[in-house]
């Protein structure tokens, strides 16, 4: 400890002695943050409710409305000195009955393969050749005369050797978001498109797609194929060029629906009207539990206000915990938001997201100016001790993106990718996929952030 | 990449131009290094068959013999210029029957605890009451007149706010390797320990323990409870304190059996005296299948010698890949290397091991003098964009530490440490558990520091 108080003291050059008891008294305080998450956390807690005892929460479904219900009553037991819900209209996608789909080779050969509708998706019952493309831009070389009528089958796969995760998910998601949109326009009747996910299993995996401007006669369905049966269908196409593929989807697009973003503040002693706002989205897909997308950042967000006032740190600035309703299929939360920020004039210094998953924590990504970012890298050796090394320019996350202004600081948590699409979108996404260490650890290291925020500024 | 380019320049200070190519080769040689491990790796296929078609792998054991045969022919299968089995004595522990435990508090009524006997203990049937204890330093206060003809419940918990959580580890593993031999010198009769997990749950979690000098005849039987168990025990001795534990243990120890150490070889082209090798220990507890301790750094080790041959890179030094056998009760293996390495005065410049768990990797620990680790120090940038950004001081693997001579330099894989424990020594080290992807990046980060350090030496 000597040691460290002397290296520090070399480092600030002696001056100001101010800001050497400074750097000690953050360091003491974020290594009581870590304590208080590690050995009296409530973030597993709460996630163990939300996946277990409520389960999926899609926009506009009755569980997305418990949800609502039991985060607002937890965030009140906070004693926080306000709560509540922000009024927003959501679509209401459902599923209908379970998707089912097989590969015919012969009139006595069929194979099962596992589907799940693309969150959008019109229903419809098709079965027809295949053409396997890998991407979009695929589509334009083949035409009319080789796409018409028939499906089309997007196998592009997720970039391997990409460390980040997100990078390779980001090379090939536009062939689920709008496969089905440009492939309507050269007369296919259906699309297939690989799950992303990176590992070889048997869950597909679901996600937003759109019809962008297609008039609603044309539109066809769209489902997500399992890596292990996208593998399956690549192989057969190669052995017998018309084998044929059926699937049918049950889905129905009901009208919008008023649903709400839960709010919570701790309001500031000194600086009320700057604003600091953590949060995570509230709704998921309708498979698996949700807990990693985004189970994880709407109970690590409600633990950064918590232990703000288990610590009996009180806030100079305005804190708030945002949890965002509709990002997976609209965004509407977040839109809804930044519009009444606007509207009433807040004045909002940072923002910080946690939608990359319950794992590990490595560092931020932060969308702002050079000034703000180089106050925050002085502030990485605090870090250090909790092996948070990563502070990278970037984006941020969906529901804080409107929020951008060219003032307001975003910044996204960044936990370790590397298992992330394993879960994604899927059945798979489940609590028991939650270390409960790596949740509460996530949930430290945003306090500490904060904290810093809160007590630095921009 | 003009950019980079720049940036390396400017760091270089233009001189030498030489730096500047080398610096940029090494880039381009890890990228290819990385790119081979992620997208044509072998060491998740490597792991399935030792884990799933060979299974646990205590030394001794039919299935330790198992595993030498097999990874002796993978490894002549690499086409390496020597692949041999250097002998060694290991001694045989074997479980026997399943262990049996129950709680009684009364006549007619009996709960099971779930244990398993600890490496080392003695057979043994034992009914008394409990006295619990926070560790051995409790055990004098108590003394003889509280401890005698009781069962000792070492009940002190990991501790969960130590970030890297081998830490937390070495802080409570004492009661297990020594409380044995402890407790029994004020008349136990027998010890029962609170498994080294930081997660509640139904997994006893062996691992080695030593009677140390203590004569034959006043030896005690000792085990591990699981978590969830050991929170029961410790309730119910609140509410009763004369409650009691039976627990009976199966085991015995046999004589010593030949084993071996795997090796395998890549002559160096110019300088072959200089030895640098990567390795893991073959062995594992006889629970779960060994997955991550330590078939992950095995498979690994393996797989960093395959990457060389694969991508063409010819080492100027000699590398070696080494599978330790009887790591976990013995460590005969590691021994047995470094007196050969001693007698056959080969001069090791450099050893590396993997066996902290199949994880994503942060970095490397390294136990060496400023000089080399300065060297060191200088390659840090070229991991960056693989996101291991930990390179620290302190220790290696328990199989290289036998090679310290104060000249070697020894490394330590560093994985993200939060999940080991759920693991370690239990039936829930198994490959389920093992992500291909975290498991190819650990992988390709030995190759990366292992083709610096061939290529600049020491």
């Amino acid at each position: 400890m000597k040691h460290f108080l002397i290296t520090v003291i070399i480092f600030l050059g002696w001056s100001p002695v101010f800001s050497q008891s400074s750097v000690t008294q953050d360091s003491l305080e974020i290594r009581r943050i870590y304590d208080m998450a590690l050995l009296k956390g409530q973030a597993y807690q709460w996630l163990d409710h939300l996946s277990n005892k409520i389960g999926p929460r899609l926009s506009g479904s009755y569980n997305a409305e418990r949800a609502v219900q039991y985060t607002k009553q937890e965030l009140e037991e906070l004693g926080l000195d306000k709560v509540w819900l922000q009024s927003v209209m959501v679509p209401k996608w459902v599923r209908g009955a379970k998707e089912t789909a097989y590969v015919e080779v012969g009139p006595d050969s069929r194979r099962d393969v596992k589907i799940t509708a693309l969150g959008g998706s019109i229903s419809g019952s098709i079965k027809a050749e295949v053409v396997e493309v890998q991407g979009i831009e695929d589509l334009a070389n083949l035409g009319q005369e080789q796409l018409k009528g028939k499906i089309v089958f997007f196998n592009k796969p997720m970039q391997a050797n990409l460390i980040n995760t997100f990078a390779a998910y980001g090379g090939c998601v536009a062939q689920r978001y709008s496969g089905a949109a440009e492939a309507a326009k050269y007369g296919a009747v259906g699309v297939m498109v690989r799950s992303m996910n990176l590992r070889l299993d048997d869950f597909p995996h679901t996600g937003t797609m759109s019809y962008g401007d297609l008039p609603v006669s044309s539109r066809i369905p769209a489902a997500a194929i399992s890596t292990n049966d996208a593998e399956y269908l690549s192989g057969i196409l190669k052995l017998q060029k018309d084998a044929q593929l059926f699937f049918q989807v049950n889905s129905e697009q009901l009208a919008d629906v008023e649903s709400f973003n839960v709010i919570g503040e701790i309001t500031g002693s000194e600086f009320p009207g700057e604003i600091i706002i953590v949060g995570g989205h509230l709704d998921s897909w309708d498979l698996g539990d949700g807990s990693h997308d985004d189970g994880a950042g709407v109970v690590q967000s409600m633990e950064v206000l918590r232990l703000f006032k288990e610590l009996g740190i009180k806030p100079k600035r305005t804190l708030r915990v945002v949890l965002f309703m509709n990002e997976e299929n609209g965004l509407r939360g977040g839109n809804k938001y930044a519009e009444m920020a606007k509207k009433n004039n807040e004045n909002h210094i940072f923002a910080l997201e946690s939608d990359a998953g319950g794992f590990t924590p490595r560092g931020f990504s932060f969308d702002t100016g050079d000034a703000e970012f180089a106050k925050i890298e002085s502030w990485k050796h605090l870090f250090e001790p909790y092996l948070i090394h990563l502070f990278e320019r970037g984006g941020s996350g969906a529901d804080i993106g409107p929020l951008k202004n060219g003032k307001t600081v975003l910044a996204g948590l960044r936990p370790d990718s590397q298992r992330y699409f394993d879960h994604h979108h899927s059945d798979n996404d489940t609590f028991e996929h939650i270390n409960k260490r790596e949740l509460e650890l996530g949930a430290a290291t945003m306090t500490a952030l904060v904290y810093l925020v809160d007590k630095y500024g921009f």
